[in-house]
């Protein structure tokens, strides 16, 4: 329990401190991460956490990191303040009202996320250098962990929501690390028993807590979204990706084919010691949908019929159907999973699932607005890479109502000289991006909608910030 | 229970009809399948099955193909045949004795086998054509069905063993199909339910029966097994294999990786349905081997060191743990994953994974085997891959005992001009091939001394049969 108490310790100044650091911030839903601890080497692949320190404190006000690394006590109002800066602390802690504070994520789940990329590394663990190389190429990049952090909040903020009446919470915390089987080899490393404060239940002032298996749950939707990138750089045959040489440019692709096979390997085995076949058979939906996704994107590439295709689905309804496959999906159901672990009704269940949907498809909406307004560097891959692998986005196809001419361009998938640059001209002449926003701010609310039929708590909150925080990302 | 009982009624004349066809035959381990049934389009996929059987009744003698079509009855000795024929199989019945006839095991699972192919088509139904085209192109080919065979009679062989005291065989038979979560899209056809013939536990004269989860397992076994061709063929970058084109010519990594990857997910989601934590775990447990296993493949081809290698393990027992992991876990875990679901003792268990182990490990030997003894046509792959592919297995490493001047040429992995003719004259020079063999031998009787611990049946005898076959297969 301390870490725990610990973070709760971490009370006005921090609060004051994320409040500052999001403002000040470009990458709203991507800065609120605590820096790893990186001096404790304790795998093959923890070893690759040295060198990320540097990048992440650039994303962390030092202020918050040093909140996370070493909490300072609450800061009540004394009127006794011997400096400026106390003075100012103690102020606000008494301005700062329940109804208007921003939440901070990372106060909320930082230790839980701070231990995630060591437990991935132990999940991992293979005893192979090569694989070791392949898993730390993605890993060791600036990860966003959005998808773990959804899973941690939902966790929390649906332990206080109703549970199933036969719903008895008797896990055994030491078995999502312990092989079911008889004279099977353990995954992971020794150690991880030896942190028991990991394998107890995390607990806030508001009664909300995260269960072991929710955690583990964080990592395995990181280690299937990680995958499903490594083997769509084999798929999209990209040569870059976030400004990162792809693994597919760097290693071939028989380690990102081999790569992206081990993490979902593991993943799986990591799935079936939840001991949840409910959750087991979401998760391997998602794989599933990743596929689709990426297969309906290929054809969507590949038979240039998009623009005039016949029968009942038109082509936005495909390209929102893609885009709940390739990104929904997989956010949809970890918060599913997420509420299922924690033995929550199937309304609960359904209102998180809702939750994540909409929220992933705004997160792909804005992605996709983004990729025309916003340049290479700011955006951290290739300004627009869709015109590039022949996509039509939401930009393109809303610009394309307006404007009957870009028909043959979307049909030859921008293929010829000048098509790209000429698309680019229709949707900024256009009001596409304004309408792919409107659709955005519209998933956005559905989001937040269903959000506010859980209990209210910090976590809900957080989450409904993230949601709105969304709209303004620029990267 | 009819499909059951009508093979049950295939008496002497099929036995018979086996025995003539398995001696007559090349390869006796792969050629006892059933014709499928190739009348009934089911689904999308379904459909490439039309093609199949051209190809799949040259492997069977049209007798024994008759006789699982349209079961004949028993023939007991009446003294009164009207035909030589007749006369002849009724004769053949009285010499028949328990002890010494051969067990078809077509007879035994031939149903459950015949049915398998339309159940992953179900399994794999996702409506988009692209999926269906690569699916279709390794299921359409000469499938062996080793693994699901090696399940289904595992199942009827631990079924009269020692259950564990726990275990209360209470299965809902329908919920192997239908989605755990509510909400959830059902991803195979609703006509699977109306085949209740299916869903009920089949039952052998001897008591030996098999339940739906087993026959889902011996499904999920032949998807895992396919996916790692596909994914196998872009890492090898192998432009044929067995003759086929492979997918990776045909249809690129992209169609690979996402077939491969699509059948994954699906075999995920169908071992979440069986409930069975301990079962998803110990194929996940596959797969990750799987992909170790390649990645040790590549490493003996990529750093050339196998020859001097320090440490512990020499290059051997690399070779033998690296043909565990590429070819004996499947087998393996498999047959262990067939007696966890029949709720085997841990005892049974470990008997039936000692069994596929071994066999497993025979297999591989022999097939390294016949890389050097078979010709192309025959083995229906090239002849002397493993040699194209820089892989020094087992007749070439027993060789390098004899002839120490192919040290450099495993060190090079044969990458100068006339190595690997040279390679293979040092192997016909030595006892390699004796040696590789007499080693699959020891496998061989390993894998029988480890089913002669369960009691015996018909399904007992017919996997000792085939582990004996395995030594004078030649394809």
């Amino acid at each position: 329990m301390l870490s725990v108490l610990r973070v709760q310790a971490v009370r006005g100044p921090a609060v004051q401190a994320f409040c500052q650091a999001s403002r000040t911030s470009r990458g709203s839903l991507h800065t609120a991460r605590p820096a790893f601890n990186t001096t404790k080497e304790i795998s093959p692949l923890g070893k690759l956490a040295q060198g990320i320190n540097a990048i992440r404190s650039t994303v962390l006000t030092s202020s918050l990191k040093q909140a996370l690394k070493s909490p300072q006590k609450p800061v009540p109002f004394t009127g006794e303040a011997a400096t400026w800066n106390q003075a100012i602390r103690e102020a606000q802690s008494l301005v700062e009202t329940e109804t208007e504070r921003m939440i901070d994520p990372a106060q909320l789940v930082g230790r839980d996320l701070w231990e995630l990329k060591g437990n991935i590394g132990k999940l991992l663990g293979s005893g192979h250098p090569f694989l070791d190389t392949v898993a730390k190429h993605y890993f060791s990049g600036e990860g966003k962990y959005v998808r773990p952090l959804l899973v941690l909040l939902v966790a929390q903020a649906t332990s206080i929501a109703p549970k199933q009446p036969e719903w008895v919470h008797s896990q055994d915390y030491q078995s999502i690390d312990t092989p079911i089987s008889h004279n099977l080899e353990n995954i992971t490393s020794k150690d991880t028993f030896d942190r028991g404060i990991h394998y107890t239940p995390s607990m806030t002032n508001q009664g909300c807590s995260i269960l072991p298996t929710q955690r583990r749950l964080a990592e395995i939707s990181e280690m299937i979204h990680t995958a499903s990138l490594l083997h769509d750089d084999v798929i999209d045959a990209s040569e870059t990706r976030r400004n990162l040489p792809s693994a597919n440019a760097s290693f071939g692709n028989k380690m990102a084919v081999l790569g992206g096979d081990f993490l979902l390997a593991r993943a799986s085995i990591a799935l079936a010691r939840l001991r949840n076949a409910e959750c087991t058979e979401l998760m391997a939906t998602c794989i599933a949908n990743l596929v689709e996704g990426e297969f309906m994107q290929l054809k969507n590439t590949q038979d240039g019929k998009t623009a005039g295709e016949k029968g009942k689905r038109n082509t936005f309804d495909y390209y929102m159907e893609k885009t709940y496959m390739k990104t929904g999906s997989l956010i949809a159901q970890s918060c599913k999973a997420s509420a299922v672990l924690g033995g929550s009704t199937h309304e609960v269940s359904d209102i998180v699932y809702n939750f994540g949907r909409h929220l992933g498809l705004a997160f792909q909406l804005i992605d996709d607005m983004l990729d025309f307004t916003v340049s290479a560097a700011d955006l951290g891959k290739p300004a627009g890479a869709d015109l590039k692998l022949g996509l039509a986005t939401a930009p393109v196809l809303f610009a394309w109502e307006e404007f009957p001419a870009l028909e043959p361009l979307i049909k030859r998938k921008f293929s010829e000289e000048g098509d790209e640059e000429q698309a680019r001209l229709y949707v900024y002449q256009s009001d596409g991006l304004k309408k792919t926003l409107g659709l955005a701010e519209k998933h956005c609310q559905l989001a937040i909608d269903s959000l506010n039929q859980l209990p209210p708590s910090d976590a809900r909150s957080a989450l409904i910030q993230l949601t709105q925080k969304l709209l303004t990302r620029r990267s």
